[in-house]
């Protein structure tokens, strides 16, 4: 061993104790005959003293480490004069008497410092420096508490980790697979999985009744911003169960790690939610309860008066800001502006300030009197001093940008406070989903979920309306998890084959040795599976997934640092049996 | 939740109780007027009973039931007459007073017992009904309950566990990359990782001192009978430590899994024994030292005597097996016959009996006496009753010949007792090894083992003698782990990829970003990697890894439950921008 000790642990109560350290050179100070060096491991920053009168050469030698050096130092733990309440080491320092340089370093392209100059291609380039500043550090030791929490409980409650493949069979549906071809099979492919669903199942009929995995997940999608192609789900599934038990369990999981990891007790059950009243109440399948600021509807108060746009929508509603009334003409025009953005699509915003002294001043007032606009007032439960933001549209395009201004105006008035963590389960999702592109209905989870059995005769008749057993975790707007009860009836999900537009040779192409497997007995079983990556996030605070994965992808799918994806050797491709067939050649 | 308990937990203790149970039904028996059925879930077994006289409609619908139903049933909890001392569940039985059929079952087609009638190739096709067997459950838990209390120890000794991309860059180097292409980036392809190698080594570069992983790695290799084309490593590294601190860190791994998993204590330090004595002395890398019979050379006492097997050959030597001397001329045939196999490769076999009454039969008397024979049996420590061995030829090639005649001695002698457990650090590995087909040299392990210091000068004058900072934990014959320190210098590395025939550009190209990291100050790491399946098949004394792992695939890399891999739609390729160009066209 390099160290008989971390850079984090000496105290003082270690004083007079002769040590040795090892780590990289954090900074070094020249002050007249005394050089301070800090050293820094993963575990802190240590300071060491070399003093040019005591040994001179040992001195010179400190005053030539650069920045990130690699050193050895050996040497007495001293208390410190001026002490530095700010880290954990502060109060002692090491008189050092040996120096042994392990590596030098060039000078790192950014400060390894929590505020870096570096900026994101240069992070991300440099990742393993990237890594070494401490904000970066704790995220990645973050995610190894969290999983190993996740193992812990879900072990102390039966759950097997069992590993399922990573090479499958290409099933194309919902995003694109990646694939591999096989050198063994010339000619076949294997798939990554979009998650590992069907070989869940598989375990569930074999009898493991509760599984779960830590689980690689892959898509190849066009990327959004936060989005990877390669993920990591918290992937879980039970038998013998209902939609209770397993919210019941995976609420218990989360509760834990709050406990164990930011120590908060969740005392009181999740607020649950219908989607329906989701979709109402906040415009979003996953709401930010963190504030208030629900929805109102005033589409009745608002007819007759001929305000044509109004008038011509099917729905009018907004919300409420309090204290909002003083907003100028430009912070309006400002919101009016984001509500029109090509991404939330919004035609205009209609505003009614409240004033304080009672007054009632809108958009609209050459089609609305004080009277009616009280009346618009009353139902909000708005006061004078409150702003009303109204959108009017087509229902759930209406409902998703009053959604977006509502969570825009929830920031402008710091409502959503990164310390503050406000669970939801949010329930009864529709089953099925209308694309008008391809005028058919898809699954809005996937073809295996159940759908409610009070519903199931709308299969027949208004399949839009069936609602099925199915239900997200949200924390914050932010959709931590999500699963479902599953179809374990073999009639059932052959209609549901029928419903999504499955031809039965397709059906038995693509999930065949799941339907087989069905037939030799199928427990009822349901599950649910979390983002590992987001979960991460929300406890640590970030905006972005990426820093809490040690080494992400860029937007183009690309690591930036080791150059993947890149060309391989025609050998290799000749011995895959393919040719490349580019259409633009570069 | 469809029970109140599983079929595993009732015992005397709850008789009287009101429970439901839901499970598969194992097996049914009509005995008179009664019908008994046994219950099975993953926890256990518990005996149903329904009476004809007491509800003659419900003793009906048991009647009915067929191996495998899924069933869901209400009684209350009696004790048996008849007791079953095997099972834990043997002192009760449930007296029914409902049951409900959640899912029928197609007869199996195999039994769903420990001593099944299916085959290897049913089995597999139907794995998810091979995994209700109870003895190919309890690996699926072993391994489970292996991993976490890895996970615990490792925790516990301060390492984190951090997920690498499994989307890499091709390194092609020792065995095959599997490749995925880039649709987002045309003509270039990910690899999927061999190892973790490269990026743990960054990690220590990034300052993250004892990182593990257990990671599903993939090799291209045409597969032998103990491969997969994914197989999982328990994968770890450390900085700042010497050979002796990784060696350390993971015999205390082994030894707490040992004594949490099996209840056995290893109060001794692992025995060590250099490479090079254990070929000498064992004819292999990863010696059984479950048992003796160590090689003796014996090419001295052979020589002039006219024997020009002997005369010819460098290398002449054998084992003593005790108390064989009464083997007859058709077992020695039968053992002359097994080392002339094609994958041994021996040409022939001697062998000296030392017969009860002192005299030496040998099948080369025509050219030995009786003392020059005896000098042989001094020298082989032989006794009356015993029975030596001997091959000659090629040092490497009749060593490696000679251990796997060791090996098969010490089956048929019964030595290899799969509940005794011998551990051993083989270390001193050689650097390189040459191959004679491209007369160059290869890195035994890989490019970034680190040479012992004092054989570096070796390096420009002998490579071949070059001994690594590399080790195996080997543990009855088997190569459980292996690792190295790796090499941190710069200019080392560089010499090293001159030895092994990189050419500037080619290094750079293939590991210029580890080597570029390593410019910002590596600190001295090495590491180990554990095969979990072969450590998962050693604690269940499985003779294939299959067996541990849930959803296996066969010799040709192909998953015969889902029929992966397979053909993918013409539109997948195309967007891929790839031809398929298969040599054969079927």
């Amino acid at each position: 061993m390099f160290r008989t000790q971390t850079c984090g642990e000496l105290r003082l109560s270690d004083v007079n104790k002769t040590v040795t350290l090892a780590g990289w050179v954090q900074r070094t100070r020249k002050m007249g005959g005394m050089t301070f060096v800090d050293i820094r491991d993963r575990y802190g920053i240590t300071q060491l003293v070399f003093n040019q009168d005591v040994n001179a050469e040992l001195c010179e030698k400190a005053n030539k480490l650069g920045r990130e050096y690699v050193i050895q130092t050996t040497g007495v733990v001293k208390e410190r004069s001026n002490k530095n309440a700010h880290i954990p080491t502060g109060e002692i320092e090491i008189i050092v008497t040996g120096l042994n340089i392990l590596h030098s370093a060039e000078i790192p392209p950014f400060t390894i410092e929590d505020e870096s100059d570096g900026g994101d291609d240069l992070r991300m380039q440099y990742r393993y420096l990237d890594l070494r500043r401490n904000c970066v550090k704790k995220n990645i030791e973050l995610r190894h508490k969290m999983t190993f929490e996740v193992r812990r409980y879900l072990d102390e409650h039966n759950f097997l980790e069992i590993e399922t493949p990573i090479l499958i069979k290409s099933t194309p549906e919902g995003a694109r697979d990646f694939v591999v071809p096989s050198r063994m099979n010339p000619g076949e492919f294997y798939a990554l999985p979009q998650s590992p669903q069907t070989f869940k199942q598989l375990l569930m009929v074999a009898g493991f009744d509760r599984y779960f995995q830590i689980a690689k997940c892959f898509r190849d999608e066009d990327l959004r911003a936060d989005r990877q192609p390669e993920f990591t789900q918290i992937d879980c599934e039970m038998s013998f169960v209902e939609q209770e038990d397993v919210l019941n369990i995976f609420e218990g999981m989360t509760k834990h790690l709050f406990k164990q990891i930011k120590n908060i007790d969740f005392t009181e059950p999740f607020p649950r939610m219908t989607w329906a009243d989701a979709m109402k109440y906040y415009g979003s399948d996953k709401p930010d309860i963190r504030f208030g600021m629900k929805f109102v509807e005033i589409k009745d108060l608002t007819s007759g008066k001929d305000f044509v746009v109004f008038d011509s929508s099917e729905y009018v509603a907004g919300i409420c800001a309090e204290g909002c009334a003083n907003y100028t003409r430009k912070q309006i025009d400002g919101l009016t502006d984001f509500v029109k953005r090509p991404q939330i699509g919004a035609k205009g915003l209609v505003y009614v300030r409240y004033d304080a002294d009672g007054t009632l001043k809108s958009s609209v007032d050459k089609f609305y009197t004080q009277e009616e606009l009280k009346s618009w007032a009353d139902r909000f439960g708005a006061k004078p001093g409150d702003l009303m933001l109204i959108l009017a549209g087509n229902r759930l395009k209406t409902q998703k940008a009053l959604g977006e201004l509502r969570l825009e105006m929830g920031s402008r008035l710091g409502l959503r406070d990164k310390n503050k963590f406000a669970p939801l389960w949010v329930v009864d999702f529709p089953l099925l989903e209308w694309d008008e592109d391809t005028q058919r209905y898809y699954a809005m989870h996937h073809p295996f979920t159940s759908p409610k059995e009070e519903d199931i005769p709308l299969l027949d008749t208004d399949p839009g309306k069936v609602r099925a057993n199915a239900y997200d975790m949200v924390f914050n707007g932010v959709e931590l998890g999500g699963g479902s009860i599953r179809i374990h009836d073999g009639e059932l999900q052959d209609k549901m084959f029928k419903v999504l537009g499955f031809t039965e040779e397709k059906a038995h192409y693509q999930f065949g040795f799941l339907m087989d497997a069905f037939k030799y007995g199928a427990p009822p079983h349901g599950g649910l599976a979390f983002g590992l990556d987001r979960f991460v996030s929300l406890f640590a605070g970030l905006d972005s997934i990426r820093d809490c994965i040690a080494f992400p992808k860029n937007n183009s799918g690309r690591d930036v640092m080791s150059g993947a994806p890149s060309i391989i050797d025609d050998s290799q491709l000749e011995e895959l049996q393919l040719k490349l067939d580019l259409k633009d050649a570069k």
